[in-house]
């Protein structure tokens, strides 16, 4: 099956122009098209992971041993660290498997779900004043009404609740500065209405879906149904996603690479959009 | 400074063809695209992490520990892990603080350098009988006459060895299957010259450098110089690259979004490959 994201990238696997050094060769010019790239702008949507990173209140957070750092005897300088983590914490993905256990594993996950065309959502003004907010059936709706198109076939949702400028400020972003079972229920950021992500499943057709808090769905979930009716899909989800705010609401493209854990429920993930200037 | 990769990439951001559904809207018509896709594929070039993953002999292995796997009590499934791992194992970017003091950390390394054009050279012949083979300048100037052009200006080189087919058989791969500082010197395995290190960074212009093996220094290295002429100057190094006997020797992408660290040597990487059926 071809799938449609592919197609984004035929321009960059054909382009053959490049700028060779001016030595011999010299019959091989470049493309004209180095003007072109003062109209695209790589933009990072993933916070760094350090002490400060962002975890769920039960999770084990990002911990970095340094191994080595200096002079060795042999005369050059080296450094090296080990690292460990939960999966689930600062930018990261669910993958399906999260909570469908017949979902796809991080590993499994087809790179040309991951890539592709995509689109944002801005309840900023609703999330603003009720951190419970839920992302509506209504919400989408409006983004197709006032781009007069529908919500593309195969594309990447990004969704801005105005919490990213938040982190990594727990109690604001997370709703508690607590941590353990019990401080679950003290969770209060936006997340995705479950009625949306099943309208989304069932009358439009997405890819995967990343949002600027903790969660897809809101801090005062009890049954997760937003993610369960998402991974039943084999939808991945971004979670944690920073700089939504520099995104347009159209025309740009997302590319998240995980990292590549076999049987893994997700995991620390590297997402980055392109767009024009 | 606008940099040559980004002008691979308007394309991308440019694109704006998207097949809606078919409701409303139907006004808007996808771009004439979708026969383009099936001209273009992604390959993965990473290997999953996993307990198979190949780790220099006194790393610390990758390690993921269940935490849960199953039912809940509120009725849906749930599974999440943690892991420990190593910064410089399986398939990673080494950043160029890990040989250079003042090296970029996996964090600052600019996006742009690790994405763009590509070429692949090709020395399994010669490596093929010395698991201790040092890629050579000449090997570099033998691709540039028989592409006639250059190494282009900022681009991505892979190299291949052809030790990438023996992963994960650490005898093969590595040349022991012991572990621990005296390991070391039981290490065979080709990786880059320090003489053609310093030729690429003297009269080429490369974003970023990969191979097919566990190090861009031989495995018998003492003094890892490739490592530290390359980190001096910015320039990462992917090591364990997969699948790179799939790749042509020019014409196209890669695009290797590692894992960000704040402060990190290097990391787990997920690199892709774009590239023309």
């Amino acid at each position: 099956m071809i799938r449609q994201s592919l197609l984004l990238l035929l321009c960059i696997a054909g382009f053959s122009g490049c700028k060779n050094n001016a030595e011999k060769f010299s019959d091989k010019k470049p493309g004209a098209t180095q003007e072109v790239s003062s109209q695209t702008r790589i933009i990072d949507l993933t916070h760094p992971f350090s002490d400060e990173t962002v975890y769920w209140v039960t999770a084990r957070e990002f911990e970095l041993e340094e191994v080595a750092k200096g002079q060795t005897d042999n005369g050059y300088f080296y450094a090296a660290n080990n690292f460990s983590t939960a999966e689930h914490g600062g930018t990261h993905i669910d993958a399906p498997i999260h909570f469908y256990e017949t979902g796809q594993t991080v590993d499994e996950i087809p790179l040309d779900n991951l890539i592709g065309q995509a689109i944002k959502v801005n309840v900023t003004g609703k999330a603003k004043n009720n951190p419970d907010y839920q992302v509506s059936i209504e919400d989408f709706k409006n983004w197709e009404q006032k781009h007069q198109m529908l919500i593309p076939d195969k594309c990447i949702i990004i969704l801005e609740t105005g919490f990213g400028s938040y982190y990594p400020d727990k109690q604001k972003y997370l709703g508690t500065l607590n941590r353990g079972p019990d401080a679950v229920k003290e969770l209060h950021f936006p997340g995705l209405s479950p009625e949306a992500a099943t309208w989304l499943t069932d009358k439009r057709n997405i890819k995967a879906i990343g949002l600027d808090t903790p969660s897809i769905d809101y801090g005062q979930s009890q049954d997760f149904k937003s993610h369960v009716v998402l991974m039943s899909k084999n939808i991945p989800v971004f979670e944690n996603v920073a700089n939504v705010d520099k995104l347009p609401e159209s025309d740009f493209q997302i590319i998240a690479l995980p990292i590549k854990i076999k049987g893994g429920s997700g995991g620390p993930l590297r997402i980055i959009a392109l767009l024009r200037q």
